[in-house]
């Protein structure tokens, strides 16, 4: 197809939105949504960066539908940007210059289940709990559980991860093939159902975490793991939070293929109290989870247990039931949220570093001595076998100076990882607000081959425009 | 820097050429090799693709002397070629359109081990052997293995994996950033040292399995494992190669953490003991390995045996001692080499596929049965547990006929992994002998968003040109 000229990319084309509008709500009728209200939902939802909505929101139903709304909206360059359940945290599915807005709420299928070959496909849309709801009975499961009940597609396009990452991987060791429509309109297959492969270039892995900046994903193929024999999960509370990060260091370096190893400060601990009533002991804990068989189990969380004895933690509380460690996490993944119950009405303002875990004490311990000296209350939580820690800072947006603490103290928070050769993303990701950090933590040439991928691949600059590389 | 302008490729431009080896010679003196003999050595070693040597060597010894090298090839639009150990398989270093081949042999430092936290950062010329030595005594390994002794950067070129990779994953997972000298000379950082992260595009993805054609590799953060508490390894016979891949199945879907599950073919076993003395028995045969501590290991191995018996399998033959180990594993290692004992002065043809492992079973045994039908000797040897397997043809290169047969039996295996939604290569990659199967395997828009990527970082295309794609 011949794409319309390109036109700068600043004038916001009333007329060119309009006629898009005009020809989806004629081809999809009430599937095509122009009201305020839904439109500022699908602006953003979980983060702190202001609301930037699209001009109209779409619920395709089939990959060629996605193609047919990208086509129309390449001819007219209008921006498209790909929606799941709106609980990014960066900003990610703003539409900063407006455009449509595609919801995959109804591309929510199981394509196919392969249990003997622990993969599955699906569509973007499916969330993890109702994947893993559909896989149960088939005695496999898809291990990536970032907080929220994610979709599919946005997790992959987030590259996320979560609390089973130590042990099984982010997003990008997840997902063996992507289908993807492309910013000219074409549908492109990334790989194959195989295992491995060493067939041209990692297109699959270019879409994991590129957030819908290079192409829109309609289709996913998972690899899925067996649901372990043997599952045992526990508390361990500690004497300070160094001594949990020195526990999780030695355990990783032991090399015990620790499936959860989470940490949560103090204040943490008190909000997931508040909201979940767990009645945990209010000191820093770890919340950990061993798979495997059962005498491996066993062997795992004894020698784990010898490891946290050492600096000072324990007892245990062992979740021996399903329903026990279903609680336990369910708590973990509300963390971030319970922590409203901390200050009623302040705004949660989320971020998440990772760097070498032999850094890890050193960076919890500094950022926590910041956020003191900040005056500041600002919860950590962390997947701290990975490395990676989250902060929520709790801000009164109406205080000018407060925010000004907070976001500086996010910045120092940013620095402080990239001095240790980390990231300043773990796993949210970069949307609108951690584009900042992009060339301290890659450097001019990564960035300018970012842009060169960006602008190749989307030369209208039509797909997701200003998140990651702005043209 | 400004490049050269573009000038139609198929104009070998000697001048050119003589230029850029005037001004290296200048600058590098007898670093800068061009007699015959070394330009064929580093056009091809290992494969029977026809040798196209490069027009000189050079032997950098720096980032900053690669980078040097690679713009003044690029100032004059001359190829570069980057070389490790030459062990690839699919003329991956032969030089189609002349130009400069950068072999690394000189580039094999050990730059920093961070053992606390499972990563090192090393020179692309050192080789798997050389650096697993280097770490030894520090308590961890490298566990990626192809056959040969080959070098990290042409590991991550090729995104190569071997026998160790149903456990530790592929290149692709072992890798946590690469530092590439680019086509316009700049010097690319994809990634820092923490152990994930969702920051911007994944580069180190982008280079791993791109065979030199979009940068080249000048330094590499290899993620590292423990060495493991307790290893057991076994040879175990079985009546048919079905029964082998039927045993490989259900050890992965149950769940069994097996570190090396091999398959060899009778005709292998037979190659294997000519060329190493093993004394199997000529049978098909699993080499198997388990990694962890005692308890799980001897919980492994019995679990294992379970299945095998289920298969015919057994009796098994442990080898115990470390000595046995490593003479069973290099064994395995040369088992393609071996095959030149069963046809003396017969070429080697290797191909590998990998397809999913339900259909693993029925693509050996087809392929077997195809071997018989052509009237061809074709060992197979495979890292099943992935669905991965290899064929060795031994050809009469003067028989016009069988060359024909055995490059008809090696399209139809292709033809075969496809069409069970395989793919055409599990590790050896593309380079020239696979690239006529990407457009079945990948499709036309996947085929042309690699060549759109390609064309945006290395316009000139002096990046090892006519391989994975052709501009």
């Amino acid at each position: 197809m011949v794409l319309a000229e390109a036109k700068p990319r600043d004038a916001r084309d009333r007329a060119a939105v309009d006629a898009v509008i005009a020809a989806l709500a004629a081809r999809y009728g009430n599937r095509l949504v122009t009201s305020q209200a839904v439109r500022e939902q699908h602006g953003n939802t979980l983060t702190w960066i202001a609301n930037q909505p699209p001009d109209a929101v779409i619920f395709p139903q089939s990959t060629a539908e996605v193609q047919d709304i990208v086509r129309l909206a390449a001819a007219h360059r209008v921006p498209v940007i790909a929606f799941g359940t709106g609980t990014s945290l960066e900003g990610h599915v703003n539409a900063p210059r407006g455009g449509i807005c595609l919801d995959f709420h109804d591309m929510n299928r199981v394509l196919a289940v392969h249990a003997e070959d622990l993969d599955c496909v699906v569509e973007p849309g499916i969330t993890r709990k109702a994947l893993n709801e559909h896989l149960r009975d088939q005695g496999v499961f898809f291990p990536i559980d970032p907080g929220a009940d994610a979709s599919l597609g946005g997790m992959a396009a987030t590259r996320c991860s979560g609390t089973n990452a130590v042990r099984y991987g982010t997003m990008k060791d997840n997902v063996l093939a992507l289908k993807a429509v492309l910013a000219d309109g074409e549908v492109m297959s990334t790989a194959r159902r195989a295992k491995k492969s060493s067939s041209g270039y990692d297109l699959t892995r270019l879409l994991i975490g590129a957030e819908g900046t290079l192409g829109i994903i309609t289709e996913l193929t998972l690899k899925l793991s067996g649901i372990p024999e043997a599952i045992s999960a526990g508390v361990c509370p500690f004497p300070s939070v160094e001594a949990c990060c020195r526990a999780t260091i030695l355990t990783i370096q032991s090399g015990i293929p620790v499936a959860r190893i989470e940490l949560l400060d103090a204040l943490q601990v008190r909000a997931v109290n508040l909201h979940s009533r767990l009645g945990l002991p209010e000191t820093p804990l770890l919340f950990v989870e061993f798979h495997g068989t059962a005498a491996s189990v066993a062997e795992q969380a004894e020698r784990f247990g010898e490891i946290a004895s050492d600096f000072g933690g324990g007892p245990f509380d062992w979740a021996t039931r399903q329903e026990d460690r279903t609680r336990l996490w369910e708590a973990r993944h509300h963390a971030a949220l319970s922590n409203k119950a901390l200050r009623p009405g302040a705004q949660l303002v989320a971020t998440d570093v990772c760097v070498p875990i032999s850094r890890l004490a050193q960076c919890v311990v500094e950022t926590q001595r910041d956020i003191e000296a900040s005056r500041l209350l600002a919860p950590i939580v962390g997947h701290v076998g990975d490395g990676n820690f989250h902060l929520t800072l709790l801000v009164d947006m109406d205080d000018a100076d407060e925010i000004k603490r907070a976001q500086a103290l996010a910045e120092r928070l940013v620095e402080r990882a990239l001095a240790m050769d980390g990231t300043c993303t773990g796993e949210h990701g970069v949307g609108q607000g951690k584009m900042k950090y992009l060339l301290a933590e890659h450097g001019a040439p990564a960035l300018a081959a970012m842009r060169t991928i960006k602008q190749a691949l989307d030369p209208l600059d039509i797909l997701n425009p200003g998140k990651i590389v702005a043209l």
